[in-house]
Order: C-alpha cells, then structure tokens, then sequence
C-alpha cells in the first residue's frame, strides 16, 4: 500500500491542524505502516530536575502514532485515540532530543492499533514504549 | 491512616514545585487513599473542534494520582509514574471544568496502584478513566 | 436501561456456549450496566505457592466484564476483547472464591469499555484491577 | 550479558515448577534480552468457532516475557507480574501453533518492563501485543 500522505504532507497537515504545538515536532520519515517523529525538547517541556514532563512524552506518542495513521489512511478521517498504555522507562537524556518510532501493527476498519518505541537521540535505550488504539470513523 | 498533606498543602506544594502548571489544577479534597481534583479547562488545552486534548487529560489523570499519593506519603518522596493506561470514552462537554477522581487501591512498599474517573463538571458520564503506577523510591 | 438478560440467563448462556469453563463461573447479580461474578477457585487454578495463576485472574476479568455487556446487550452479540489492562496487586487469600466486580462505563455502537475490581471472598483489599474493551460487531 | 539460562534450562525450570501448563510450551530461541516461544495450540485452549482463548493468549504473552527475564536474572529469583497491557487484534490462523517473541525493554533493580508480539506459524501479521511488567523481588 502506497502511503496516502509523505512526511512534508503530514508536516503542513500538523501545521494548519494543530498551530499551537506543530513547531515541536517534525516528521523525519514515513513508511509503510511506520513513521519516525523528532520532538524538540524545549524548555518548557521540562519538570524539575530537567526531565521531560509525562505528559510531553504521552502526547509525543500519541502524535507520532497519529501521524503513522494519517500517512495510510489520507488526512480526511478524523480519528481518535482511545486507549493508551504506557510504559515510563527511563529519564531522557539531557539537552537532546527525543525520536519516536511508531509502527501500525493492524489496520482495521473502525481501529488501528500499534505501539510507539520512545528514545533519547543517538541512545539505544528506550526511555517510553506505548500501545495506542484509534478508533477511525465510517467515511 | 491519617493523611500526610491537606487539599492546603497540596495546593502550595503544586505551586512551588510546579508553578508552571499549577494554576491549571484545584485540589477540591482530599481523603483517605483518595483526592478530587479541578482542572480548569482554558483555550490553550482545547483542539480543534473545541475537544479538551488528549496530553491534558492524561496529565490531569496523572496529577489527580500523584496528589492523592502525595497526600498519604509526604512531599518528600520523588514519586515517578511507571505505567499509565487511559481509555477515552467521550468528548468532554464545552465551556466547563474537568474533574478527576483519584483512588489509590495499593499503597505498597515500592509501587503504588490507583485509578482515575474524570467526568466534565455537572456530568454523571465518564469522559476518561485511568490506571496509573507510581514507582515509589527507597527513603 | 432495563438489562437484556439477568443473573439466571447468563448462566445458561455460559453452560451453552462456555461449558468446559461454566461450572468455573456464577452470577451473583447483575444490574444496570454492572455484573457480579463468583470464581469457584479450585487446585486446577493454583500455581506454586498455592496463588491463584494470573492467566486465571485474566479470565474471570475477562468474563466479568462479557456478562455485564451480554447483560444489556443481550447473548445474539458477538463481542469480543480487544484490548485489557490488567494490574495484580496482592496475592489472593487461600482457600476462597474470587469475587469480580464488572461495571461497564461507555457502551457504544462499535465499543464498550469498563472495569473489573477482584477482591478475595470477604475481604476488602483488591487483588487486582483491569480496564477492558470490548468490539461490538454490526447487527 | 550472557544469559543466565539457555533454552534447554528453560524447558527444564518449566517442567519442574510448573508441571501443569509446561507441555504447553517450547523454548525455540533465547537471545540478549529475548525469548522466542511456542505455544502447542490443542483442543482444549479452543472457543467456540474455533478461535484460541483469550485467557491462552494471555497466558502466552506472560510466559514468554517471564522465560526471556528467568534467561537474563536466573530461575532463582520470584518475579512476578505486575502489569499486562494486551491488545487482541486477529482470530489466530486455524490448525497452527503460536509464536511468541518477548524483549526486555528495561531490566531494572526492581522492575523489568517488556513487550510481545504473537502471530500464528508461518503468518506475518500480529495476533496480539502485550506489553508487561514483573516485579524482581530483593535477592
């Protein structure tokens, strides 16, 4: 299957969609059924002791999965998260920032499903793994 | 067993360790194993559509867990979350506050296991629920 | 919401379709939207220790949660899982039934989604805690 | 880190502490924080229409993350879990066996976290994905 978005449609969909936090990410590459977004940590996605907030990192996850959907199934459908499961694993690295690989592990009708690996850039530890589900509406 | 901090101490903790975030959130009460907690939704959490976004109801389910734990352990444990995982069942109602039900139902030695109802202020139906685990570290 | 079935219907329901697990199972009550089952712990249950197998635990979570859908859904629905979490949080008490407390909170077209408390017969402190989905097929 | 135990004191460790379930399983493949594991699909973890239990699946995804973490800390240790996310995407393949791959994300002083992916023999796509976590008990 053909990707129905690359990584610069997805990045101008982000933009137009989601002003507000599309500057914090960037879409390095998309592929069949994955996608691998940069999130650039910056200070205000800090809490104290320097490490990035639960909630930066959920909507990372979040985002990236989000953005591995649009890429199959087009920029109309306006899908929701409905389950997350996530694993906090380890305090990022400092100063760097933080790449999540997302890959779609079914595709069905009304849910996709996959899960998000989360690490440090240039680490090989993961820092988050995350299970997402998406209801996706009748078109 | 008496709690350790008051919905009063809650609140000055969150503004001292968390004034980037604290006003967003009221500690409406605290009890035994358990804290009601306000999230005053403003324009800067909504999306598109005018839904509350899904990282701000994940954070308000993880704070509403985190004080609750706080409030039976002290303030001085540096608590991190584990695992978190978060259904999201409706789009909140616009234009009120989200409320979050915390409830701790294992206090243990190293891990801490509760879960989250939130519903929109006046509502009986539930907008999200979660389970969350803290990792509480050695004293 | 009157339910599609009560406490006696499902029962049958289980000993027809269910009944290399049925005699496993009772249905204490069943209500708007919650269900209460028994398990009737057995050795063939136990794994070293004498603690009841998490795989066990998983499937009373499990068929709690079914009875309470099939309750207001009635038994021609095919529902099927698609996603549990499930914490486990104390070691069963020895040498009594398991008591599972299903409360279904969205039940939609295509989805259902509730929770599952299991506590030891007699006792308060929960065993363990899962949040489950349910797909519901197009009639 | 070389493995604590290889393949064949896997299947050894099973027979003797959990006689019950072991001729369920195979150890195919143990690696650096990996275990590949058979699942001898039989009459009896079957459900009406043919389809392999859920309570088996669970099963399955909980023995083979618990065997890649006996693989790294050794038989000795009581781990026990604490967490399971699992996500159940497709009715296995009819006649074959599963396969379970397990990873450890993180093998903490007293958690390890990891994932599983399980397909049927010879398929490409995921039948379901858990994500678990065990609690190491202080040596």
């Amino acid at each position: 299957m053909v990707p129905a978005m690359d990584a610069a449609a997805l990045e101008v969909f982000l933009e137009t969609e989601f002003p507000q936090v599309s500057r914090d990410y960037a879409v390095e590459a998309v592929g069949p059924m994955t996608a691998l977004v940069r999130f650039r940590v910056a200070a205000r996605h800090l809490r104290p002791g320097g490490t990035v907030s639960g909630p930066s990192i959920f909507a990372l996850a979040d985002v990236a999965m989000y953005l591995a959907l649009l890429a199959q199934i087009g920029p109309k459908a306006l899908a929701v998260t409905t389950n997350c499961s996530i694993d906090f694993m380890r305090k990022p690295a400092a100063g760097v920032d933080l790449l999540a690989e997302a890959r779609i592990l079914k595709l069905g009708r009304v849910l996709a499903v996959g899960d998000v690996l989360i690490r440090s850039e240039g680490e090989e530890q993961v820092v988050a793994r995350a299970g997402l589900t998406y209801s996706i509406p009748p078109r």
